[in-house]
């Protein structure tokens, strides 16, 4: 196909990740861990966020930023459990930083212990794409098969947490929760393994105290100093 | 973000349209209908395709072409049923038709009455890429949820058809058939609906029933001329 190159990926890609890890820092300094969901359309990412957001809303300050290519529909349903900001990208198939950094101030704080960052329903495009979170998970769904995780190998690779969504499904689907495990390893050996089911509210326990270990761990040497003092 | 903007848009989506027709009139003539399946990754594109070959592929001569990002794991899948090759992308988004092209003459024959192309699992990319097929379809399983078509428009926009999948599901899952179609009408009012369960094989005979007229009403056409010598 008739096309040009022109190099300036590389420049742009080297002031991006600047640019996630300055936005990283930032909301290291204010306190707030910042965890970026991915996965397929329809995976359970909104039902997880409610849940996750109603568990730790109970001592912790959440803030939630949704994108999608079209519709207000996550913000709607997240509204309730806590301030969300739906972002739509009217196409593109990918959140980028700037939009992040727009969006944030409306939430009307910035004061957030947590801030989850629900990307678009891909899994592909997205995983291109830093926003300076500090965790980045994906929800696998039991519904969409054991298989996909080596069909996706940059999603898996370049995250630290799997949500293995939809167990209350597991006896009506061809899924094994060993083999989704086995073939995410094959792509990256320490990845950490939640199995759970936001609708029938099992699992969440444990999934917000490895997220309440995890922000622990990032935000309390932040703030050693300070506490020192 | 630092970017430049050179115009050579226009001119390369005319090249890929005009490029896209020739193809889809090369395969009418050689009597070959050709169905694109979009969906979400795991929303049943290969289950269908088994069942889908299986039964046409009783009195008609059934290709299959099979995207994923990585993993030979669906051609694998679809082997037993028809000719079938696996186009991975190494990391792309939606399938090209010049990738088409090149994987074609690998299936041992041209000769097809259908030629299915499984797309990569990916509601948003796919949707804006031209492969000269004859039918686009959309496969959108009942467990991802009654309201994707409003937050996916371009994919139902550009599709004929819509395969709601996995109805065994439904009495496990908060999905609504009618929902699901009502909001998809909103974008497209003329959009054929499936309601399926390939794993059961409920539906495979309507579907393939349609398939079949479909492709009686295009190929019929371009051979009339030859039958009536």
């Amino acid at each position: 196909m008739a096309s040009q190159t022109i190099n300036v990926g590389k420049d742009l890609r080297a002031e991006r990740l600047q640019a996630a890890e300055a936005f990283r820092q930032r909301m290291t300094e204010a306190g707030t861990y910042v965890v970026r969901l991915l996965s397929s359309p329809g995976a359970g990412k909104t039902t997880l966020l409610q849940k996750t957001a109603e568990m730790l809303g109970r001592s912790h300050r959440v803030g939630i930023l949704v994108g999608d290519v079209e519709t207000e529909r996550d913000a709607e349903r997240l509204a309730p459990y806590a301030p969300s900001i739906q972002i739509t990208t009217g196409g593109a198939c990918h959140l980028e930083l700037p939009l992040i950094e727009r969006a944030l101030p409306k939430l009307g704080s910035e004061a957030f212990d947590f801030l989850f960052v629900e990307d678009i329903g891909n899994l592909i495009c997205p995983a291109s794409h830093e926003l300076g979170e500090h965790l980045r998970v994906i929800v696998l769904s039991t519904t969409e098969g054991d298989d996909k995780p080596g069909k996706y190998p940059k999603a898996f690779r370049t995250s630290q947490a799997v949500v293995l969504s939809k167990t209350d499904l597991l006896p009506y689907v061809p899924f094994s929760l060993e083999k989704a495990e086995a073939d995410a390893r094959l792509i990256r050996p320490d990845l950490t393994f939640f199995a759970l089911s936001a609708l029938r509210d099992e699992g969440i326990t444990q999934w917000c105290d490895f997220l309440l270990h995890r922000r622990a761990a990032v935000i309390a040497t932040a703030n050693e100093p300070l506490q020192s003092m």
